[in-house]
C-alpha cells in the first residue's frame, strides 16, 4: 500500500504543503515514525514532538514552523487522518468464513449472504441476520431477533431476545444488549420482579464499548438512535431513549427512562438521573451528577449538575474560602478596635 | 389472554373505579395503550400522558381527573402493576430442553429435573444444579458448586469454583461471581498474590445485574443474604456482607469487608469504602462517596458523604458563596468610611 | 498439610513469640478459627476479634496483650500471611487438561508443554501459547496473538488480535483486553470511526479484574509494565502507559494517551482525564476527577482533584460555612450599631 502525497489530498479533499511526489507508505504516531510515513498533529499538547519527528508528511490543520516535514493540510484533521488510516490499515475482516458448523443455530434462523459465523456461537430461534455481519466467537444472540447488514459483534457479546440492530452496528467485546431492567414493587420490605417485556433497537451505525450493558424496556422500547456512540462498561437503563449521533464516554450511567437528544455529549463518569430530559447538542461534563433536565446546548457540570460557569464560579471560590475566612477575621478585629476607641472618646 | 378488570382487581387485591366488565388484552405505556389495554400511572411527571392516554383502563393509586379511562385502584400500584404485566406476559421460559449434548459436564456433575442446560455451558467437577434451573449458552459454571432450584443465568455469565447459589437466583448476561478478590501483599516494590480461597453465597431470591463483578473473599465468605437486588456494572469486593432485601442501583462500588445493613438502598455509581458498616435501613444518595459508618435509618449523601440536612445546606451554602464575598466586600467599605468618620471627628 | 509454628515462621522469616511446636493446620479469618489453625492481625478496627480469637496462632507485627494465642511475628505482616496461605491453600489449578477436542483452534496455533485448553476456547490463527499457561472455558483469544508461560486465563474473557501478553499474567472472568478505541473523527454532524490498528501489551505479572476493559491503541501501543495490578471493572483508554507497580482499585477509568508512572496508587472510582502524566509514586484518592498533570509523590484527591491538604481544608471550610455565614450575620449587627451610635452623638 503505497501513495503520493498528492494522491492523499485528493483522498481526503486537502492540499499539500511541500513535496506532492512524497511516497508515503505507512502511518505512525509522531513519537514512532520514519522515512516514509505520514502522522498526524492536531493537540498543541504535542508540539514538540510535532517539530521534532523524523515522519515525513504530518496531516495538520496548518504547517508547523521549523518542521522538515511536508503537511497534508485539511480544514479538518481528524477526518483526513481517520480516511488516511483506514486506506492504509483496512480493516482485516475474516476472509467469509461462512457459518461455522460449530455454531448452534436453533431453527428458522436466517442468515444473510456473505456473513460470517464464527465457532461458539448460538442464535435463538427465529432470528435472521443480515448480508455480511460478522459474529465473533462465542457471542450470544436470543430468539426473535432482527440484525441488519455488515455488523461486526466481537466475541462473548450477549444480545437477548427480540432485540432489533440495524445495519453497520459494532458491538464491542462482552457488550449486553437486552439484560432485564432494574424494576421491581415493594412487597412489604420484599421485592417483586417487575416482568421487563420490552426490547431494545440500535439503530443504523451504533457502536457500542467493551462491557457495556443497554437494558430492555419493562414495555415498549430502549432506543438508541442512527450513529449513537457509546465507550466501554457503560450503563443505559430501561426505557432510555439516545438521539441521533450522541457520544457517551466510558463509565457513564442513565437511570430509567430519561430522554438524551441528538448530538448530546456525556463525560466519562457522568451520572444521569431517571426520567429527566437532557436536549439536543448539550455537553455534560466527566464524573458530572445530572440530577434535572438539561436545556438545548448548554454545558453542564459537577453535583448537583449546573451550568459550567456557575460551577467553575462556585469551585474558585470554595478555593478561595481559605481567604475569605481570614477577610472576615480582619473585619472583626477593625471593628472591635472601632467600638474600643468609640467608647474611650466618650 | 383476556380478562376483565373486576378479575384483575380480584388478583391484585385492588379495586375497580369504571367499568367492572371491560376486557383487558394486554399492558402498554400510557403513550402507546389502545383500546383494550391497561397502562400505569405512579410518577406525577407522567401526568399529562395520563389524562391524554387512549388506555383503556389505567393501574394507579386514585382516579385522574378528567380522564376517560376506568381504573384499578391500588394502596401499592407499583406492585399490582408487577403481577398484571407477569399474568399477561409470563416468562417466555424455554420449553424443557434438558441437558444440551453441546454442553460440556465434567464427571459428579447432577442436574436437578426439569432442568435446561443450553449449548455451550460449562459446568465443572462436582457441581449440582437443582430442578428446573435454566443455564443459557455460553455461560460457566466452576467446580464443586452447589446451585438450587428454579434459577435463571443469562449468556456468558462465569461462576467461580465452590460458589453457593440458593433458589429462585437470577444472573444477568456477562455476571461474574466469585472472581479473586483485590489482595495483595508488597514486597519491596512488587506485589504479591493474597491467595483468595474463600467463596460467594448468594441466598435466595438474589438478582445480579449485567456485567456486575462479586468477588469471593480471602478467607471466610462474601455473601449477600435473601432477596438483594443488584443492578449492572456493580462492584462487590471480597469479604463484603449485604443484608436481606437491600438494593443497589447501577455502577455501585464497594470496597472490601465492608458490610451493609438489611433494606439498604444504595444510589447509582455511590462508592463505599471497605472495613465499615452500613446501618439498616440507611439510603446512600447517587454519586456519594462514604468513607465512615452509616446509622440506621439515616440518609447520607455528598463527598464525603453526610446527612443528607448537611450536605445539602453546605451545597446551597457554596451556590450562595458569591453572594457571601459581596456582602464581605460591602461591610469592609462600611467599616472604612466608619473609620474614616471617625478620623474627621477627631 | 500441617507445619509447626516455628516451621511458618522459617518459611516467611519471622519468629515466634509463644509455642514454636504448636502444630498448625490451617488458616482462618479471626472470626472463625479454632484450635490448630493460624489467623491475621493488622487492621486495628479488628483489635477486639483479635483478642477474643480461638485461634491458636496469629501472624502479626506485634504480639497483643491478653491473647493466649502464640504469634507468628513479622515486620511485614501480610506478606507473611500471603505466604502461609499459599502453602496452606496451593492454587488448585487442573491437572493438565492439556488441549481440549472442544477448544476450537484455527490454523498456525503453537502451544506450550503442559498447558491447559478448556473446552469451548476458540484460538485464531498465529497465536501462539507459552508453558504451562490455562486457558479457562470459552475465552477467546483472537489472531497473531503472543501469549507467555504460567498465566492463568479465567472464563469468558476476550483478547483480541495481536496482542502481547508476559508471563505469570492473571485475567480474571470477562476481562476484555484489546478492544477498539473510542476514536470518532466528526464529519458534519455524523462522527466517522477512526481505525484502531494498535496493539496492547501486558508485561510480566500482570494481573487484570473480572470485567475489566482495555483498549487497544489507535496507533503504537497501550502497555501496562511489569506487576501492575488492576481490579474488576476499570477502564484503560487508547495509548496509555502504566509503570511498573502500579495498583488500580475497582471502577478507575483513564481516559486516553495518559501517562501513569511507577508505583502509583489509585483510589477506586477515580476519573482520570486523557493526554496527562500521572507521575512516579503519586496516590490518587477514591473518586477523585484528575484533570491536569500530578507531581512524584504528591497525593490528590477530590474534585477537580487537588493536593490532599488543600482539598481537606477546603472541604472543612464548607462544612464550616454556616458558621461563617453567621459570623458575618453578626458583624453587620455590630456594624449598624456603631453607624447608630455615630449618628447619635453627632
Amino acid at each position: 500500500m503505497a501513495a503520493t502525497l498528492a494522491e492523499l489530498a485528493l483522498l481526503v479533499g486537502g492540499k499539500v504543503h511541500g513535496d506532492e511526489n512524497l511516497l508515503i507508505t505507512g502511518v505512525a504516531p509522531l513519537s514512532d515514525a520514519g522515512e516514509g510515513e505520514i502522522s498526524f498533529f492536531a493537540n498543541p499538547r504535542y508540539g514538540e514532538e510535532a517539530r521534532k519527528t523524523r515522519a515525513s508528511a504530518i496531516i495538520a490543520g496548518a504547517p508547523i514552523e521549523s518542521s522538515r516535514a511536508s503537511f497534508l493540510l485539511s480544514d479538518n484533521p481528524y477526518l483526513a487522518f481517520a480516511k488516511i488510516l483506514a486506506f492504509f490499515r483496512p480493516p482485516s475482516r475474516p476472509a467469509a468464513a461462512g457459518i461455522s458448523e460449530e455454531a448452534h443455530l436453533e431453527e428458522n434462523v436466517r442468515i444473510g449472504e456473505g456473513a460470517s459465523i464464527f465457532p461458539g456461537v448460538f442464535i435463538g430461534r427465529g432470528t435472521t441476520i443480515g448480508e455480511r455481519t460478522v459474529v465473533y466467537p462465542n457471542t450470544v444472540i436470543g430468539e426473535r431477533c432482527a440484525i441488519g447488514r455488515d455488523c461486526i459483534f466481537y466475541p462473548n457479546v450477549t444480545i437477548r431476545e427480540e432485540t432489533v440492530i440495524g445495519d453497520r452496528v459494532i458491538l464491542q467485546p462482552g457488550a449486553v444488549i437486552g439484560s432485564d431492567g432494574f424494576g421491581f414493587a415493594k412487597d412489604g420490605v420484599a421485592y417483586v420482579k417487575i416482568p421487563q417485556v420490552g426490547v431494545v433497537i440500535l439503530e443504523d451505525d451504533v457502536e457500542v464499548g467493551a462491557n457495556t450493558t443497554i437494558d430492555r424496556a419493562t414495555l415498549g422500547t430502549t432506543v438508541l438512535r442512527k450513529g449513537v456512540k457509546i465507550d466501554n462498561l457503560v450503563q443505559i437503563a430501561h426505557g432510555i431513549e439516545i438521539g441521533e449521533n450522541s457520544v457517551l464516554a466510558a463509565q457513564v450511567g442513565i437511570a430509567g427512562s430519561t430522554r438524551v437528544g441528538r448530538r448530546v455529549s456525556i463525560g466519562g463518569q457522568a451520572g444521569i438521573t431517571g426520567h429527566i430530559e437532557i436536549s439536543d447538542d448539550a455537553v455534560i461534563g466527566g464524573q458530572a451528577g445530572v440530577t434535572s433536565d438539561v436545556p438545548p446546548g448548554s454545558f453542564y457540570t459537577g453535583y448537583p449538575a449546573r451550568p459550567y460557569r456557575q460551577a467553575l464560579r462556585s469551585l474558585a471560590e470554595l478555593k478561595r474560602l481559605p481567604g475569605l475566612r481570614d477577610e472576615i477575621t480582619a473585619l472583626e478585629k477593625k471593628l472591635s478596635e472601632l467600638e474600643r476607641k468609640l467608647g474611650e472618646e466618650k
